[in-house]
């Protein structure tokens, strides 16, 4: 498939997200991978490719996918080595766009929680900031997935984490990153802001 | 009522100050608020809208309200859910411009000073960018306000601590955030960056 | 005396170290002040005003002041009341430049060695960046003055620890901040960068 | 010998790393040190000069240095005084880029973990970062070396330490920094990301 008016304006959103997020030190390295759905039925996403650095994207870099993750852009590509994941978020979430980042606080927590299998923020604000969320009084259980280098193994485990936790908007994998996501790329990246927010305010407190 | 010149230099400012706080890390996810008084009796406010990224605003985002926060701009549009908090500080104080700002230190110790209604800061040279202090022995009192998701009831708690701490430039709302004010927008945003390197400094120390 | 070029040279240079100094959380609120010699026998000042933002100085806020500190600029202006320490400085290390930082780090050092009257920093790579430093060996003591409102005091008690320390590139005033120079502007800033450094790793080892 | 296309692309590529690691507070003062290869056999280097800051550099600051680090730039020049440093790792690991970095926690590390001689990171899924890494369960081995001013002790300190770890990928000085390398700039410039946010991470856990 050649890129389309809508491939090229989420593939964009997406660069300007790996800017932002690279200047808050949240994808150093080659870290952290984006993913925008252009179509369902069937699934077409736009995604990052593996080891890009996210804060250099431009939308020429991004490639197109379909529902099992494999490259449909004419000039071939490889995808995130964590594609899987993103797929099992769409699916499960309905989500329009998936967003992970590594950050110092998320990798602090993913590690400090790791034997309770998840930690719980409650009593904040910023809470409000996540999808549907009303209230300070809100108690968001960020449940946390043993990391595995076997990708299949790990999107098992995150497609039991997300059935058996349906009102959880994130995820942790242990000593690796956050996942969180949402109808569109500005919600999903809310969603970062906020939740990288309040693992800080945790992970200081 | 359409926008006036002097709404739109308001906006335009407001706008500049949330650029500058984004970058922080100040307001993020579409956390804070901000609002300049256009004219008083009857009083005209420019307020944010509601729900809006606080790094991303243009003057044409703000909104015309009057002195019971009702929208009059011709477009109409939603203002803040916490207008009548600033509505609150600008009758008690006569400010022109109100600043609400939800930054890691000041949530963590709004939290961890929260049974004491309040927290103290005293002898630190930064104090005398507040309005009218003229020496580091000065003690400000930060009042803290427990946060509430009715609105009109957070307001009334609001009046009675302004009420009750006449001397103070600021409240904490717990796990909430920081508002402060100032006669011009430049005032009440050099308040702010005061208030927190305090802040930052007492959670540090 | 209208601005020459040399002063014109100064305080856009002055500027632009405000401007990085500001994005570094260094000069929050109207903290701060910076100072550069335009000319010796007599002595030529050009120095911030007072209560400036020092993000957003241009070369046209600067002021001429003599070697009382008196403005000699044609337009008036009030320079930075902390003009006397300058001078101070000046007149015991014979200083090209002046720079006055309030940093989160700083300001919690300067209170956590008040009572010892200083701080001793040994044992860093980085301390070569003081002039004439050759070894990471270097004992650098930086001498603590207590804060006071009283500026011909405060003044004094700067000169007794210039003198009794003549080795010192720098000193603290409890509770306020950060005082170093140089022989050149980019010297003074230098310094500033490898003090605040040296008294962030002390602070957070 | 006059710089060459080459030349003036790796040192304009190196500006841009320090343009970058200046923004990160990671080469304050003069700090820091980079150098790329430009040719083998025999070897020509691209080095920082001595004593420069590293966020103001162009490429016309830096200069040609043959396989002992004497100039060889028409117009001289003193090259960093650790040439020598970079002139080992590149002879012991074939690198193309060697990056010299001073963060505060990689002082604070260098120093907290002196006497074990090194640091082990194990367990993060960043450590995939690293060139020829390719699981979490990876034990990156850093060695820390004794901070020398004698040059030649210090270089021969790290042929040392080089030949007894020959699968680390970058190693600390105490008090000092930290050295990392790679086949390229970019290579270089992802690890020195990938160690700074491990160090960060181990140093606030």
């Amino acid at each position: 498939m050649n890129p389309t008016p809508r491939f090229e304006q989420l593939a964009s959103e997406l660069a300007d997200v790996g800017r932002r997020f690279f200047e808050r030190g949240w994808v150093l390295g080659t870290s952290g991978n984006f993913s925008a759905v252009i179509a369902t039925r069937p699934l077409e996403l736009c995604i990052t490719p593996t080891a890009a650095r996210k804060g250099d994207l431009t939308a020429s870099d991004f490639l197109y996918a379909d529902s099992r993750g494999r490259v449909r852009s004419p000039r071939g590509g490889k995808p995130s080595a964590e594609t899987p994941l993103h797929l099992e978020v769409i699916n499960a979430r309905g989500a329009g766009a998936v967003l992970h980042t590594h950050s110092i606080w998320s990798t602090i927590l993913s590690e400090r929680y790791r034997n309770h299998k998840g930690l719980a923020i409650e009593g904040y604000e910023m809470l409000k900031g996540l999808d549907g969320v009303a209230t300070h009084e809100h108690r968001e259980w960020i449940p946390i997935v043993e990391n595995d280098q076997n990708i299949s193994k790990l999107a098992e485990q995150v497609k039991d984490v997300l059935a058996a936790e349906p009102a959880s908007h994130a995820f942790l994998i242990s000593g690796h990153g956050l996942y969180t996501w949402g109808r569109t790329i500005a919600d999903a990246e809310r969603h970062v802001e906020v939740l990288e927010f309040l693992l800080e305010t945790l992970g200081r407190r």
